[in-house]
């Protein structure tokens, strides 16, 4: 019988170490991602995982012909790597042989070595499989996945558990009609438009738990920032003091994950110029004060005194900018009206609730707050909205057979990384998005 | 204005690291999980985020009364750590003062707080909620959270990047009927059986990337082994050299895996009696190889020359435990017919794929093989099973413009949990599980 060994593994040459090789021969691989003829050489750019590398074609040294290959080819290299001072690594790779493991059927009908994707949202979206490849564009990405690393191991130090709630469900956590159906062997089922219910009941196990997973809105709106399929960074916590630790600890995780940026994905953030926001504290206001401060600052009406209008979520931060130089501002005691049951209101004016948003740049990144935990209270909450307590009921088993004081929030992935790169439309954000219009790719 | 500080925090006193402190007044908090009175005292286990910790109510230091709690309280006490050889853990804390913080407002109906859970499968996940609460059933979703982190550090540090795509599809990947429908804006839209399509799309983009997200099968089996909606932890890479490389590259993420569980976990493994299988090599058979090697072997007839039945995975497994020891097994080779229309046929013999399942203790735990990277070639694969190419068109993109020789795998999460911890049904490594039958809690 054949095995295979779990242990034994090669050595892999780190691109990002290939300055410390000058001088030796090494063998690489990687895409063409550009061919740039010159008189007597060319410059082939190799894509690898992570870096481009600039490679030398030359009838000197390479001991094949260049028109064997193609933009978008996959080639091993076996080259040289020497120094050179004009490019912004410090080395190019002199190619001596190549492989060529495999030759795309036809070039791409658009062009993704540039520079920057110039085309619009819709073209760059519908070649997406394609359009990725550009260096900018995966950039984006890559920053997102550093993004996750960031918040996981932020919340693993402060004993957080990772947990993996169903999203077909039977109940909508939020309310109202944004909630896809499905058919479900002819029972009633819905996507789940957050892991709600399932993170507090899982505070009754753990104390704290979080999850990184997609929800599912049904809103019909077609704008910069609304996705019907989003990665909702979920955590929930038990045994607080009050709705501010939630934010405590939220500032920390987006503290902690934005130092791990820096290090660890340097690269990237100054291929995309990313201007880092500081955030050793955030700001807080409370929702009407933060009402009455653009009403003032802007000489605006307030039309709605329930939430804000998108315009003035952008004035609030704009406001907030100027006066603390901060990117970001939490907005406290949201009306109870806007919010949902499970919402605990603020003892002291009933009509508001210890719940929070967290705006970054103009936009809503988060909600959360402090939720109920009492049994009778959640009861009395439920009927004071005419809801049917019975299509709670496992929900409400939490609550019934005891729970800490407890709260949590819900954070949108791609909302923070458009935010962070100061990308103008939630979906260069997504990888694949999904929207009123599009299903595909 | 007011601020959250992004950098102070509070030292939390670690409950591993009690033993430590004999002898100190400390405060911790938990769920009163027990009561148990005796003559002149009492004690009270506190259930807190991991460990279960023996407190002593004792009228002599104790400054409250005993019928102030119940179980299921949440309180935070005040208590002196002594030593004590009798218990496990070597000391116990003597109950000083308490905070109650939350009171139930009924008892449990099922009773919780037992070494184990003695009930029907159903009444458990019927009262998920709180059944979950229970010391052993939690260990088992806190050593998923470990088997989970072990995957990632592990694809982390061998240069995968993390990918989040879509739920919601246009079309599915697996092929069949097994795929539910969903009502989305009027469009056609189902979700996502696997991130097949996807995942290959990334690898044109980041070379390796991993998703451990959930998906969805609308198989109406209802077995022990059987879920409609699972964790699958997917990854996938570019430029190998064989199929071989993913089935090495997975026998190092289980060895690497349970080598992070045996540091981290013991204190859980310990209490479930978790027997950690040997993986520092998996036998790898052929299918066809194997099938004779059961009809010989139990002296059965081949009936399907296409696929397992869920006997033969159990007795094959049975089988090259006795002739190699090991829990694993890996079969190659599987029948091109049963494989889908991306799997790469084997050169040498085009009724077989290069493609391949890893069973565990029995049971299928991984499938994964080569993909067809040659867009002729899978354009003729497509036609040879009458598929219409059209329906696959932004998949087949990436094959058009370029893709390297590439593969990867899908391991389900809850199936391989079970058989770690040699539960006999999944749903047992399920929080929250999904079957034809449930949709609740």
């Amino acid at each position: 019988m054949e095995y295979i060994n779990g242990i034994e593994h090669e050595e892999i040459l780190k691109i990002e170490e290939l300055r410390k090789h000058i001088g030796e021969t090494v063998k690489i691989h990687g895409f063409v991602y550009k061919i740039r003829k010159m008189k007597g050489f060319a410059f082939i750019i190799l894509r690898t995982s992570r870096r481009l590398v600039q490679c030398i074609y030359s009838e000197e040294f390479s001991e094949f012909t260049l028109s064997e290959l193609m933009e978008e080819s996959c080639i091993n290299v076996i080259g040289t790597i020497v120094s050179d001072t004009r490019s912004k690594v410090g080395y190019e790779i002199q190619m001596k042989q190549i492989e060529i493991l495999s030759t795309p059927n036809e070039e791409s009908p658009v062009v993704i070595n540039n520079k920057s994707m110039e085309m619009s949202l819709d073209t760059l979206l519908n070649s997406r499989p394609i359009t990725l490849r550009n260096e900018k564009e995966r950039a984006i990405f890559k920053i997102q996945a550093g993004i996750c690393k960031g918040f996981r191991s932020f919340l693993e130090e402060n004993q957080f558990t990772e947990i993996h709630t169903p999203k077909i469900v039977a109940t909508g956590a939020e309310g109202g009609a944004n909630i896809f159906p499905i058919e479900y062997f002819k029972k009633e089922a819905y996507l789940a438009q957050s892991p709600q219910f399932y993170k507090q009941m899982m505070v009754g196990v753990f104390e704290r738990v979080y999850e990184i997973a997609p929800v599912f809105r049904a809103e019909k709106h077609d704008t910069s920032r609304h996705l019907n399929e989003y990665t909702s960074v979920d955590f929930e916590m038990g045994f607080i003091e009050s709705y501010v630790d939630i934010m405590k600890m939220e500032t920390r995780m987006i503290y902690s994950t934005l130092e791990l940026l820096k290090e660890e994905y340097r690269y990237e953030l100054e291929l995309l110029k990313v201007n880092i926001p500081s955030i050793t504290e955030i700001p807080t206001i409370k929702f009407m004060e933060a009402k009455q401060l653009i009403a003032k600052e802007y000489r605006r009406d307030i039309q709605d005194y329930y939430d804000f209008e998108p315009e003035e979520e952008k004035l609030l931060s704009e406001c907030i900018k100027k006066i603390t130089g901060s990117d970001f501002v939490f907005v406290t005691h949201y009306p109870s009206e806007k919010r949902p049951f499970y919402a605990m209101d603020d003892k002291n004016n009933k009509n508001t609730t210890l719940s929070f948003d967290l705006l970054f740049r103009g936009l809503e990144i988060t909600t959360g707050g402090q939720r109920i935990h009492n049994y009778k209270e959640q009861m009395m909450k439920l009927k004071s909205r005419s809801m049917n307590a019975e299509l709670f009921e496992s929900y409400l088993m939490m609550h019934k057979h005891g729970m800490p004081p407890h709260g949590g929030l819900g954070l949108g992935l791609e909302r923070f990384t458009a935010r962070l790169l100061e990308l103008e439309n939630v979906r260069y954000a997504t990888l694949f998005p999904r929207d009123i219009n599009r299903v595909t790719p």
